[in-house]
């Protein structure tokens, strides 16, 4: 990036991952002039095709060594698991004043991997988590406004260099997201009570119900709360694998934490507590409607 | 109603709850012209003028037993508790070939009591639970298009009459309705796994989730996902108050399943069961996809 300058921008990024969140970097990116270059490289070779017919990306490889050699941005938009592994391939191979961010919906594990792969280009290593999703993917699905007015996090280290972090802002101040800044730990508590409990129990209820379906197509009468509450049950299952391995520790936390409110939910129904549970379903509906009202 | 028509016709109808689903179904009956007069009752006064000011009743009374005296037709529109409540109020005074019919969510309770009350009249009581509802209330959010193409479940006994049936099933085609029959426990065993379990969870969850929120604002960072899911969280408190209480024992057998089905979940994160998450997501992913694909 030129150093003050008012727009950002790079000579060459190298996207790793050119899907949803990936390929909806890369639009920006090119809608806002802010690379000369852009690499794209992944797995799938049809979907790189794709990126490039569709001008999302300018060229792409296959091997993530040779795609990051040049760049002075890499974004790795993988999964957790694949967003750690691509960085210890990675490491020895980057420029180095080269930036690197991510957007795994997990930071403590992909920091850990940081730390023990980066060595000294640990400061250049930016950890980001858009808060943004469809439950499409690909590059095809990618937009150029998916960010806009959606929540970005950043959890900078101790370690990381004031320029980069900088670089990191700029990037997705470039989309439209709200940016904001926490540390690694409460970033994944956070999203282990707000995301990642709320999809485990969507997952669970969906798998219970068609356990007792099978016998009476119960789904069929399945109406609209239920439809909402579940839609999330339909999210990309390697994503939701990675996040549940590597979240482990908080996610079970807030679980025992929900249970806990499930427990005295429970006997209160069993003992047939007319007062407890009317407080508890006012509580809920006056959380719940602040949450409607807030941004 | 006039024996073998082909369009179904009441003098008197009595509405006891004109709220939502009461409003509604008066405003069908007016606009399909299918009663000569329509008397509404009801605890909030100004909810009755409001109504009859709308046009949707022809005229109000705060006493059931008066609303009910010369009605052929007499529908209860109020939650659980109420329903059972009215039913032994209102039996002594109905007239004897008048048709009288709910709409409760949980039928168990609400033919319990009708057993108890209506005696010989008991076959006059056709039972019934249309799948429709919002998160508003009262007769001015009523509409003449809200049961359209949604389910209605009756639910009649064994001593049920077979005109009173046919009558109570006409009302509800009026509404453009699908009409289903089962029996009273098949009823409240369905709708505890797909609606009671999945709103518990929901109140559940927000309460979990603002209990740790209170000291982190956490519930600022609950996006889409969980939005979608606890939206059912803001429907009426005293509505599901009496579900929980009067569809106990179907919801507590619901629960357990979900425990187990949770259990199972929570033991293949502790130990870092892959593959068994793998199969857990994918399979939820396959039936929640086969839901948005049905009806």
């Amino acid at each position: 990036m030129d150093a003050g300058a008012a727009q950002p921008h790079w000579r060459r990024v190298a996207i790793l991952g050119v899907g949803l969140i990936g390929g909806s970097l890369a639009r920006v990116l090119k809608a806002q002039g802010a690379a000369d270059e852009i690499v794209g490289c992944g797995r799938q070779q049809q979907n790189l095709e794709t990126a490039r017919q569709l001008g999302i990306i300018d060229q792409f490889v296959l091997d993530p060594v040779q795609a990051v050699r040049e760049a002075d941005l890499v974004l790795l938009g993988a999964p957790v698991l694949a967003t750690a592994a691509l960085l210890a391939e990675i490491a020895p191979h980057l420029a180095e004043q080269a930036v690197v961010t991510d957007v795994a919906s997990v930071k403590g594990v992909v920091v850990e991997a940081a730390r023990q792969q980066l060595g000294e280009k640990l400061a250049r290593f930016v950890p980001a988590h858009p808060i943004a999703g469809a439950e499409t993917s690909g590059a095809a699905a990618s937009r150029a406004d998916l960010f806009v007015d959606h929540r970005v996090i950043l959890t900078p280290l101790a370690q990381t260099a004031a320029d980069a972090l900088e670089q990191v802002r700029a990037l997705w101040r470039l989309t439209g997201a709200l940016v904001e800044e926490m540390s690694v730990q409460r970033h994944d508590q956070i999203f282990a009570a707000t995301s990642h409990l709320p999809h485990l129990l969507a997952f669970t209820l969906v798998n219970a119900v068609a356990r007792q379906g099978g016998e009476a197509g119960i789904i069929h009468y399945a109406a609209g709360g239920f439809r909402d509450m579940t839609r999330i049950a339909a999210s990309d299952p390697t994503l939701w694998h990675d996040i549940f391995l590597t979240n482990k520790d908080a996610l079970l936390q807030s679980l025992e934490q929900f249970q806990q409110e499930l427990e005295v939910f429970r006997q209160a129904i069993v003992e047939d507590d007319s007062a407890q549970i009317s407080k508890m379903l006012l509580h809920s509906r006056t959380m719940r409607n602040k949450l409607s009202n807030s941004n």
